[in-house]
Order: structure tokens, then sequence, then C-alpha cells
């Protein structure tokens, strides 16, 4: 019996990977953790009583022991960071699902790799602000790293049976989000109920604003960077807005493997959770008929200037995607609370990332200052402090 | 140094194989045969200068020693069945480009299995007509059979790096030819120039007339079946007019692995001549913006009656593909002497099907006998004794 940890199993990814487990008999849950979401907690508990729990959110870590109290409980329960990378490193786990948001991942992944555990990260956060100390510590560690974004599954199961030295070109395939089409012009208009709406798929809130600035697309660039160990230039994006062909790999013969599937995430978990075998399907089955035509089209990168600053900061390397990443949280953030507009994410962004512009070579420790300083920087500006 | 024969040098296949070899410095052409084509045999001995050479057409066998002769040609010249097998066995060769048209091909080939040689398969009669016998000898003398047909490389791409008791489904794309979305009475008034036009490919005569009636994709099935070891239901044909993505494995996750390329069969032969490695690419890479989308429809299975006749005498096994396949080459044959008309060509085979009815076991035997038998029956009967 294989056993694992779930950090973030009340949102979407962390749901879905519960979901996955319904029909995976042959894996236990040891762990969860959950930010502020009770009820959550509690039906997880009723119905998968993992020994190990913990909370994240303060104010919710006393009625949290309480509700666990009252249905009677029995197992360990933690909180904050301390929690988490409890959570992460139980002894008898062989995986962590890493499927929170944002740059609270990295730290519970580092400790999970130190203790020899497999990751499925749907934190890309991790890599992003990280990805050379995570890879780094992963091959020394000797664990994997299994993507659970369905474009880098699709690229990770492209690339099964293949050589690395024959690989041309990752193609990343994005849906182009809600705006795909629109100018500069309509973007100014954008409101958060807007912005909140995914064309193909139900996602937490930051990834779903991620993905209609298509800044999400360019941390998936840097993601696929650090996973599948290619240089910039070798990672192409195309708009497909059907979301059927999740990815690709072109090799030097020019010859593409591409995944194809239904737009469910179950699928990508189910591939991280079982691999190297693929068990009996969660996601139902692609049905061709469903979709009238597969469409590819350049991005615009003008009008969605967040993939290349992405790119840009990525080629820039060291620290440029910490200060990538934490600027681009703190301004979702405030976009969210509707502190600043639709078009001001990016140049948020892009303000912070000309202002942290030379802080030397990338360790653990200058990562997590950077993360601070950045959004004290941008809190500062925004009166958010 | 590797070294290769083709069988069927200057046909469509043949003459691509030479254009990959060109490139391919690591392979050296020991032996060729061509049926009767001798300005393109003179201009492989100039180029390749291949060691031995084979003459198919008796009443090219003269005028070629002659014309041999004449540019001072050193090697080894043989004739007929005799000299196929020749090509096919000489002892310095690795693997046989088999890319031959029909039945003709099936001596060669088990004699070159026998032998030893890996075959890269472009003649698909061969498995139609005998797959069983074909694919156990080769299993029992631990050769590869490497398909070259566009459709099964990405199969066998697809494939790579998984398990056979994974597969759930292969799934065939096929042009849908010339005639795709015309109806019954249209097929009534195609003549031989309009079915010898295919959207897609440029190939052998005898090809494009099965591909504009769907009786390759019934053909491709059953090449299928024996290739990659898959009962019937489970292998799915789709049209997919753009012919950009090659064909796909569904896996028992309900996850798709496709291949995509331009379509120009020199990829998949450079594939099969080098498998399982990857060489610096010979077809042009693939244009994502090159195309306005991809489409995917149901065959029009009761226009295009072909494709079922083919899968039914799949499915009742034993030599009822052996008499498809030389019904349908003759039929074909008669068609492009315009002995016959366009919907006559599934009807001729539809009869022999059912005359030849209960032939009883498989064996090689067998297979040549009845392929004569089919032969003269349909000769008779429009008089082409």
């Amino acid at each position: 019996m294989r056993s694992i940890s779930i950090i973030g199993a009340s949102g979407s990814i962390g749901t879905q990977t519960l979901s996955v487990l319904r029909q995976e008999k042959g894996i236990s849950l040891s762990g969860v953790s959950v930010h502020s979401n009770l009820d959550t907690l509690k039906n997880i508990i009723e119905e998968f009583n993992p020994p190990h729990v913990a909370i994240t959110r303060e104010d919710s870590y006393q009625s949290a022991k309480e509700m666990l109290k009252e249905i009677g409980y029995q197992g360990e329960v933690t909180f904050g960071m301390e929690g988490l990378i409890r959570i992460s490193t139980l002894p008898e786990i062989d995986m962590v699902v890493t499927s929170l948001m944002g740059m609270v991942g990295l730290k519970p992944t580092i400790e999970a790799i130190k203790a020899g555990k497999d990751i499925a990260l749907a934190n890309k956060e991790t890599l992003v602000a990280a990805g050379e100390i995570v890879i780094a510590l992963a091959k020394e560690k000797g664990v994997r790293i299994l993507p659970v974004d369905s474009e880098h599954s699709a690229i990770f199961q492209s690339l099964q049976g293949s050589k690395q030295d024959e690989v041309k070109k990752i193609i990343l395939t994005a849906s182009g989000g809600p705006f795909l089409g629109k100018d500069r012009k309509f973007l100014e208009g954008v409101t958060r109920e807007m912005a909140l709406k995914h064309p193909n798929w139900v996602m937490g809130a930051k990834i779903t604003i991620d993905s209609s600035t298509l800044m999400n697309k360019g941390l998936e660039v840097i993601e696929a960077k650090w996973l599948f160990d290619v240089p910039y230039d070798k990672i192409k994006v195309y708009v497909h807005p059907e979301s059927i062909i999740h990815s690709m790999v072109e090799f030097k013969d020019n010859s593409i493997i591409a995944q194809l599937g239904s737009p469910d995430m179950r699928l990508p978990i189910q591939y991280a959770l079982n691999y190297p075998d693929r068990h009996e399907a969660v996601a139902k089955e692609l049905d061709f008929l469903s979709f009238n035509a597969l469409h590819f089209l350049e991005p615009d990168r003008e009008t969605f200037r967040a993939m290349d600053l992405a790119i840009q900061a990525g080629k820039k390397g060291g620290l440029s995607t910490a200060v990538l990443n934490s600027a681009n949280e703190e301004a979702v953030s405030l976009f969210l609370k509707e502190k600043i507009r639709y078009i001001d994410i990016v140049s948020v962004v892009e303000e912070a990332l000309a202002y942290f512009d030379d802080l030397g070579e990338i360790t653990l420790e200058k990562v997590f200052e950077t993360d601070e300083a950045v959004r004290s920087h941008i809190r500062r500006k925004f009166k958010e402090v």
C-alpha cells in the first residue's frame, strides 16, 4: 500500500486528487493540510480519515481543533508552516501532492524532497521561484518531480521512451483564456468577475487570473525549462483555444508527439500518482465528435505582455523569476481585492522586476528574502501594509 | 556501418527511402530491386552503386542487363522472385525496406525474416494476406517489423515507453481521400483520373485508388491488428482531412498519445531506418500556422463500403484477408485498365469474399494458392485471362 499527503487539500487540485483517490484503492491518504476551509476538512476526515492534519490559517486553527474534537478525530493536528512541513515529511508517505497555491509551497516541497518523498507538483510557483535549487536537490536526493499541470503532464507523457538529446522543442499549448482576441483597450475595462471566468477549466482564483493575463503560460514556460531541462529558445507557445491537445514535444527528426484528452485535471493527477503505470480511467474518454475543430494561433504578445515578461525573467535567471512570482502573486491579490485594475497587474510586475534588478546569486535564503522584500515593496506602494 | 536493401526501389516509398539515404551517411545500400523502371535504376546505380540489383519484370530484364553493361556496372544482377529473395537475404544487410506494392512482397519478406533481417514494412499487403504467419515468424526469429506507413509509424511512435496491457484503443486517422463528403451517386461517375488525385499525399497508383475507396484504411486496420496485437473492436477510425495527426493511441486512463508531422513519408521511413534512435530531420518542420484547423469526422461507412468489408474479413480471419487483398489488387488493376467502373471495385471484392468463403486453416502455401485462385476467378469473370 502506497501512501501520500496532500498539502492544499481543499483547493481545486486538492479536491480533484481526492476524487482520484476514491478510485485508487491502492493509495492511502496519510496527511492533509487546508488553509481555512473547515467544511471540506470535515468531509475529508469523514471519508478518508487521514491520521495527520495541518491548518495553515491562524484564525482557523482554534475553530478547526474544536470541530475535530467534536467529530472525535483521533489524529495529529498541527499548525502553519510547521504543520505543512510535518504533513510533507511524514515517515509513512511515498509522495506529496503539492496542490496549494503560491510561494508558500516552496518550503514544504524542499523539506519533502530532503526527506526523500516524490513530489506530484501542482504548485508551479515552487519551480518559478526556485527551480534551480529544487531541481538540483531532487536530483541529489533521487526523488521524482511529477508534473500535475495538464501541459507539463502532457509533455512528460510525450517524452516517455525518448532520449533527452533528441528533443528539439517543447510546444506548450495555451487556451488563450477568456480574453482571447481582445485588444488592450478591452483589457482596460476588465473586472474581477470577467477575469474569473475561464472558458475550459474550473480552477482556483489565482490561476484563473494568471490564465487570463497569459502570465500563467509564462510561469509554465519557466516550469517547463526546469522540469525538462530545455533552454528557453526551445520552448514554443501556441494558443489552442479548445484545450484538447494539452502540449507536445517536437523531436529532432521533426516528428511531434502530443498528449490529448478531455480537459479534466484528474487525468494528469492520476498519471502522477501512478507513474510509470496507468490505471483505469477516472477522467472520461475524449469524444472527437464533441468539438468542431482544433485551432492553433500565435499568442498576442503585445496585448498579453505578461508572458514575455515572465520569459525574459526566466532568461535572466537567478532571482528574477522569484521577483516575478512574488510580484505577480501580490498584484493578483490586489486585483482580486479590487485595489488595482486588471491592466495594472502586469505593470506592477514589470515595475518590481525593474526595481529588484540586481540581487546576485540565487540561494534558498535569498529566495525567501526576495519574496518578503518584493511583497512589502508592492504593499507599501498600494498602502496595504 | 549498417546496410540495407530496398525492394521496389523505383516506387514512391523506394525513391523516398533513397532521399532519406542521401542524408543518412551511416547506412549503405547493398541491394535494390526495380520492376521495369530502368531510368531510375540507372540513377540509383550512378548515385549509390549498390552491389546487388534485381529486375522483376521479364521483358525488362534483357534491356536492363544491356543498360547495366553499358554503364559498366560490376555488381550482381538477378531476376524475378529469385532476384527479390536474393536482394532481401544478402548476408551483409541488417534490414530490408519492402517498398514494392502487392502480394508479390510476401515471399521475399518471409525469406528476409527467416534470414534474420529486420523489416521496414511499407508493403502492407504482406500483413493483410498473411499477418498471422508473418508476425509469428518474426517473433520466432527475433526480428523487428518496423512500420513505414505514416499511420502505423505514428502508432508505433505513440506506443514508445508504454505497456501493452495499458493500451485501450488504437485510433487510426484517414484523410478521407478525394471523395470525402460525396455520395454513392457521385461515386458512380468517378473516372480513373479523378481517383488518382489524392488531396494530401503523393503515392503510387494502387494505394491512391485504395485511399479513395477507403479500402486502404480497411487494410490498415488489419495491418494495425497484426503489428500491435490488438483486437478489431479496439481499433477506431476517424476521418481527419488535414493528415496532420497521423494516428493515436488511447490508454486505459483515457490519455491519448498522438504523433503529428508534415505529410511527408520520409519521416516514418527515417524513423524505421534508425529505430530506436531519431536523427536530424529530412522532413520539414510542421508549421502550425499553415493549416486552418484540424477536423475529425466519423467515416461514411455506407458510401465507402470497402473499409467495413476489410474489417469483416479481418474479423473472420484465416484466409479471408488473403482473399480480400488479392481480389482488391485485381479489381484496382481492372479499374486502372478501365475494364470496370469505380464502384465495381468494392463489388468485385465482395463477390470474391462470398465465393471463397470456406478455405480452412491458414498456411503459407494456402495463401499463395488462394491468391492464384482469386485472381484467376476474377480474370476469368472479366475475360482477362
